[in-house]
Parts: structure tokens; C-alpha cells; sequence
């Protein structure tokens, strides 16, 4: 942490973070068994792959956008043969995902610590709207913060200026929480205080290091705890 | 093709385009039985993930040390345990793959339509001069360009445009090839003529498609006859 001043807000990654992307597979696993694990796989990377090759390219096109292209390289790749049906069901699956059980309750905690609370996504308004309302967690936040609104993805800095703009705040005051490697690493070259919600126990990317790990908000509820208001 | 003026330069994509990196995973698969292909994988991966990543935060590191990084993560992710040797015995392969077997021959073909022909590379200029000299192929370019000149890894625009400035003609002009679906793709928006040599038959990518594809430097041979000076 760059200096000892109490953290002042907290900001989230969504998908994956906050919401459980782990029915995705489940669905695909029925309707193609034994590739619901490589089809999430593969959707997943290439979703990625498309948001930071239209960043470097400044090709922008949203995230609901590079989903949709990348579930339709996930058909071909795969050799599916996907129907409008699967199709319309897997993208919905993905517009209402669980959140993780602990997360309201971490929520709370982090409120009552006098903390304020951002979302800072990929993913587009329409996306994120739709996502907190299904998972009944919306009246916790402050800020539902959108790449969407300066067209460039994360790990470009001016997508994670947002949050230092909606807080009012510099971005070491803010914690940062993702469960994406790459993303807190891209966090952490910006300047924020950061957390990795390490669900999956993945090994730390060769980049830089987070401030702290975790397993789960629970943890990270801990680490505010020790450095709120 | 944006219109029909003959084509007066080719620029070439280097690893898995120009240079067979089959080698990586034989040589891993040596030292790791059973795992040579996931290793060969990841480290790929990683390796083209570091690059965008540091690109996208402003926060470059050229390619040697993007590959070596990049392998130090392989050896966590898989539990490999690498020792300092294998490491090294790694990394000196990548210094040092096998041309493909078409590739003087096509070289050669392509200089005697009275075409410009260099590198475009993500590799920084001592990865390119070994690799080129052990390949024996050095003499048939004009140009080696690396986007460490720039300090940005494609697709950023400032990549290609090397090959603009090296050549002294607009990029419709100049017939990009690479193997990889994502570099067609950048190249494609860049403005380049492009001519994907599709040697391992993956699905076209959801971005754009390039103006022309193969199985080989042979393919482009035919492409490029056509449309010489």
C-alpha cells in the first residue's frame, strides 16, 4: 500500500468477482456433454481475447457485443453446431448469473464500516443493470461504474479512472477487488490499494504483485477492516 | 483489397508464421512427459497475454522478457518444478526454431516479382537478427522490424505502422501474413492487405475477416502473383 491513509471506498470487479460464472458450464454441459467445461473455457478466453484486441486496435464494440462474437467462435471452434435456442440460452444464462454467497453479507459489512461501494465492469449499463437487480445486491452500491462510458476495456487506465472520478477520491484510497489476475494486476500498475479474490487458487501472474490475497470477500472484509475510516 | 494497385512489399509476421515453434513443445514434452503440449500451450498464452497486457497499461517490457516471464508462470501453473537447466534449454529453443521448409523457396519467388519483403515482429531486435541467421533467411529481407522501436506489441496501431515507414508506401500497398487469426485481424483494421496462412485450420476470428487466406507461404505465392507490379 502506498501509505497508511484509511482506505475510503471499495470497487468491484463483477463477473467472476461478484458473480458466479460457474452455471455457464453447467448449462453448456447439458446441452453438449462432456464439453461444458471447455466451452465456458473457451467462451471466457475469447470474450477476453476480443475486449483487449478492439482496445489495442481502437476497434471498440461493447462487451455484450464481444460475448455474443465469442460464443459464436466458441460453435465453430468446437465444432457445435449451435441452434438459436442453445444460443439464446446461453447468453440469457449469462445475463442473470448467482452471486456468490457470501457477498451480501460482505457487502453489509463494508457499508458499515463507512465505506462507499462501486461495481467498476467490462460490462456494458444494460449488462450490469440487469446482473445486480437478478442478484438482489444493487441497494449496496453507489456507483455502477461501466468501461462502456470511456469505449476502452480493462487493463487501459482511463477504465479504471472511473472509479477515482465517481469517488472523488485519489486511487490508493480505493481498494480494488477482482478474482482476475490480470486485472488486479492491471489495478495495481494504476495505483489502486488492491485485493485479489483468489476463488480458483490460480498462481499470481508474472507482472506485479497485489496488495493482498484472499479466498473470498469474507477475506476481504478482513484486510478493510484493518484500514477503513 | 481496398482497390487494385499492384502490391509493392510483403511484411511478415515471424514466430509461427516464418519460424516453426513445434520444437518448443517436443523439446518440453522431453523434459515433461505428458505435458509437452500444455506446456507449449500456456506458455504461448501467457506470453502473447503479457505482451497486450503491458501494452494496454502503458507499461512495456519487450518480448524476451514477456517469454521468460511468461514460462516462470508455466512452470507454477503446472507444477513443473522447473530447474535453472530446463529453463534455459527453453528458452535457448525459442532463440533458435526451424524455418518452415517453404519458406526460401517462397522468399525467393516473391523477391523476383520485383517485391519489398520484411519482418514484422512482435520480438525485439536480438530475438529477430539470431532467429533470422539460424534460419539461414537473412538475406531475403529488407527490413527487420521490431515493435520495440515503438514500445507497443500488435495490434496497436503503432506496430504496424513500421512497415508504412519502412517501405515509404500506404499500407493497402504492403501484403501482411501471419499465421495468427488475432495479428490477421489487427492488420486487417490497420489498412494492410492481408493473407492469413492458416497453417493449422482454425476458425476465423469474430472480428474481420482478412482479404485472403492459405495453408502455406506457397498459397501466398499464388496470392501475391496476381497482384505484383
Amino acid at each position: 500500500m502506498p501509505d497508511r491513509e484509511p482506505l475510503l471506498a471499495v470497487a468491484f470487479d463483477a463477473y467472476g468477482t461478484l458473480f458466479d460464472v460457474y452455471s455457464i458450464g453447467a448449462l453448456a454441459e447439458r446441452f453438449y456433454p462432456g464439453k461444458g467445461e471447455a466451452i465456458a473455457q473457451v467462451w471466457r478466453d475469447k470474450q477476453i481475447e476480443y475486449t483487449r484486441l478492439r482496445t489495442m486496435s481502437n476497434r471498440y464494440e461493447d462487451f455484450w457485443r464481444c460475448t455474443r462474437d465469442a460464443l459464436k467462435f466458441v460453435d465453430r471452434k468446437l465444432l457445435l453446431g449451435m441452434g438459436a435456442e442453445q444460443e439464446q440460452a446461453l447468453l440469457d444464462e449469462y445475463r442473470r448469473l448467482k452471486p456468490f454467497n457470501e457477498n451480501s453479507r460482505a457487502l453489509e459489512r463494508l457499508r458499515a464500516m463507512g465505506l462507499k461501494l462501486a461495481i467498476l465492469s467490462n460490462g456494458n449499463p444494460e449488462m450490469l443493470q440487469t446482473a445486480v437487480a437478478a442478484a438482489g445486491i444493487g441497494a449496496h452500491f453507489d456507483h455502477l461504474l461501466s468501461v462502456d462510458a470511456v469505449r476502452k476495456f480493462k487493463t487501459a487506465p482511463e477504465a479504471y479512472q472511473l472509479a477515482p472520478d465517481a469517488f472523488g477520491c485519489p486511487p490508493h484510497r480505493i481498494l480494488f477487488a477482482s478474482s482476475n489476475g490480470w486485472d488486479i494486476a492491471g489495478a495495481t500498475w494504476f495505483g489502486f490499494t488492491t485485493f485479489w479474490v483468489n476463488r480458483s487458487a490460480q498462481p499470481q501472474e508474472e507482472l506485479v504483485a497485489p496488495h493482498a490475497e484472499g479466498r473470498s470477500l469474507d477475506d476481504l472484509v478482513r484486510f478493510a477492516a484493518a484500514r477503513a475510516p
